[in-house]
């Protein structure tokens, strides 16, 4: 669809947006203030705020001890369950607890007991660092008996599908992938992979924080075995909340958990001596949750099962489709370069442009009340989070970025000041 | 020092006591509640709840993704310098983030990286069940190259200093102990075990959850080299709160962490694809923090810097000697049995008393207002917060256990309900 590209048609758009109401469901501090950085830290629902006083005073200050017999020791499974609902999962297959790269781990380590005596672990170099981070640990633990292959994209934007699956073979023990690219934002065919990897009797790890909340995943349908993503990006659960872990119904009593704490023991207040996985996923649990921040999560999960997480879906292609359209018309001439994939169902919930003075645009910008991301050495990213990103905001933002370019009111800033997460 | 046990004498204690004022800096919603459960969950401080409060709108909700370059990526860091500086640390050598059983599993880990060739890794049965399944699975993941030896308390009150100063010798590659133990309240000597750890040529990791806020620590004094812990229990930061670690400043560069997250990359936000350690103790960070739960523990923190560790592990003990000549008084002639050692420069900051009817008195105990700790089969727990917890109080549930007990009041409860960490 060829959208008209005036700052009236913005607004007619956003007056026939189903979702616009939610916007005011959120936070907005700094009304004027357009924040396309929903992919890195989503924004404050109003009812979570509400929430955690709810937590703070009620549960912990007024029921103390009692309150992990009144809802908290279930707190993992119940969110868990509620994020497994966006995602194509069933109930008792997602859990919420420790961070993406903990939960990450995990699953890693999980999914290599299924394949002893093969070798060779698969990613890409589009995957979040974090991640391969986290595959050399592992490798390097397993004292030479893995080795990690990490393919090349072919451009820095698409996903390396071809060669993954010449890749992957009967030595691979393992793949892991990020579903939704966090520089490009590529979207894998998830069930795709999950077919290669199944062909050749092995495993993949899929990462889904660019994707929870913002992109099409149906993890029992594309048959997906293991996850890990996080709640702070377009779950909207706040800085560093707790991460959620997917381990397929059928798999969770073939693996352990790596890290084998109390609460994965079968009985934890029984005190015995000797570890016994807990049934289902509960084993993956380690430590005491962390009550306050998990609690968080939830408003935002609510609001995204009340919206429909197709209708959130579908708004978020509309919305980066329509953002494409603009930085072709106005910021492509002005020597931007679009870094993501040009097919809608190969593109997350977000943009990236690059521009050599991406860093000095990003400041200026932040100065003109406009916060997206940027991230060494060129590259922009413009995020939609489908419950609080309205057209007008992109239309204006891409007027501001064109703007800064056209009469170079970057150049009064320094080269300086890192971005962040 | 032999104590009056009048309820005269316990309100002129109280009376006399310099840190009684602080009792008011916390949340108590149901005044007449007896509370000896600060060994498992700390009350709310006062401050908390407004802290969390300008973390959540102010910070989060206003802020936004800035937060992380306004004070978040120190917060490990910072709060972890506070609880160092109750611990005998230097600054640098605590941070906190993750879970206990997870920092303590990166401490197992990483201390395993220093006695490559051993195999014997030494605990004893007092230890807490969650650090006996973290080394439990890291000798399962170590393929056979370790061993576990779990060595037994010789009356299930007292560490076995004698047997454990046997069992660790030249091939021992790890030690394993909780400072405090969960159950009687024993306190190792630190010191003591460290040397004849260092004598064998190898090292000790810590589980201060029961110490921490209460009992007297001085890691670097004790020379201790890796140690692990709670915050919600003495340190009052609130259900499941982010834990500690503790890594000695001349080991820190000598160990990899076996968790490599990107927030213990050398430059997290250049997004390297290849993992390098951060200098000093950053490295064992893994994922993002917990920015919620992580800022609500500092306030708890604060109370005990201000009032003075020193102050709180001596009232500590007085209210610990104090609680024990109540029990001795008028408990044990009922048939209760003490099972914390007597020695109070052994014993950690709660009692623990035996009695076969236990459940059914704690039930009873919880209907008349008094909340403490049952652990199956017999275990009655007490314990002593010096902040918030009053001479009357200990007094006043001594009556109340004494009366459930002597008019068999506990008969009318059925043998269910199980009691919580």
């Amino acid at each position: 669809m060829k959208y008209d590209l005036s700052r009236e048609e913005a607004q007619r758009l956003d007056e026939q947006d189903t979702l616009a109401p939610y916007r005011r469901q959120f936070i907005h501090a700094e009304p004027d203030l357009i924040y396309l950085l929903g992919n890195s830290l989503g924004r404050l629902p109003q009812a979570t705020a509400h929430r955690l006083n709810d937590v703070v005073n009620g549960e912990w200050g007024q029921r103390l001890i009692r309150g992990w017999m009144e809802g908290w020791m279930e707190l993992p499974h119940r969110v868990g369950d509620k994020i497994g609902s966006l995602l194509g999962a069933r109930p008792g297959e997602v859990i919420v607890a420790d961070s993406t790269s903990v939960n990450f781990y995990k699953a890693v380590l999980a999914a290599l007991q299924l394949t002893p005596g093969r070798s060779k672990v698969v990613t890409d170099d589009l995957n979040f660092p974090s991640d391969l981070y986290i595959l050399q640990g592992a490798v390097r633990a397993s004292g030479g008996n893995h080795q990690l292959h990490v393919v090349p994209s072919p451009d820095g934007i698409h996903g390396p599908l071809a060669a993954l699956e010449e890749a992957i073979d009967e030595e691979t023990a393992l793949v892991a992938l990020s579903h939704t690219v966090f520089k490009s934002a590529y979207v894998y065919d998830m069930a795709a992979v999950n077919q290669i990897a199944r062909r050749a009797g092995t495993h993949v790890v899929w990462d889904l924080s660019h994707s929870a909340g913002a992109v099409g995943v149906d993890l029992n349908a594309a048959q997906a075995e293991f996850a890990a993503g996080c709640t702070y990006k377009y779950l909207n659960g706040g800085p560093g909340a707790p991460a959620f872990l997917y381990v397929r119904r059928d798999l969770q009593e073939s693996v352990l958990n790596p890290i084998p704490g109390w609460m994965g023991q079968q009985e934890p207040f029984e005190f015995g001596l000797e570890y016994e996985a807990a049934g289902g996923l509960r084993r993956f649990l380690t430590g005491t949750p962390s009550i306050l921040s998990l609690s968080a999560i939830e408003p935002g999960i609510d609001l995204l099962l009340e919206a429909g997480m197709q209708q959130v879906i579908e708004k978020s292609r509309r919305q980066t489709a329509y953002l494409q359209q603009l930085c072709q018309e106005y910021l492509q001439p002005l020597g931007f370069k679009l870094r993501s994939p040009l097919q809608p169902d190969r593109r997350g919930s977000h943009l990236a442009l690059a521009h050599e003075e991406g860093l000095r645009i990003s400041l200026a910008l932040q100065e003109r009340n406009v916060l997206l991301d940027f991230r060494r050495p060129d590259n922009l990213r413009l995020s939609v989070a489908p419950l609080y990103t309205s057209y007008s905001a992109l239309y204006d933002a891409v007027q501001q970025m064109r703007a800064v370019v056209a009469e170079r009111l970057y150049e009064k800033y320094a080269h300086e000041a890192p971005a962040v997460t």
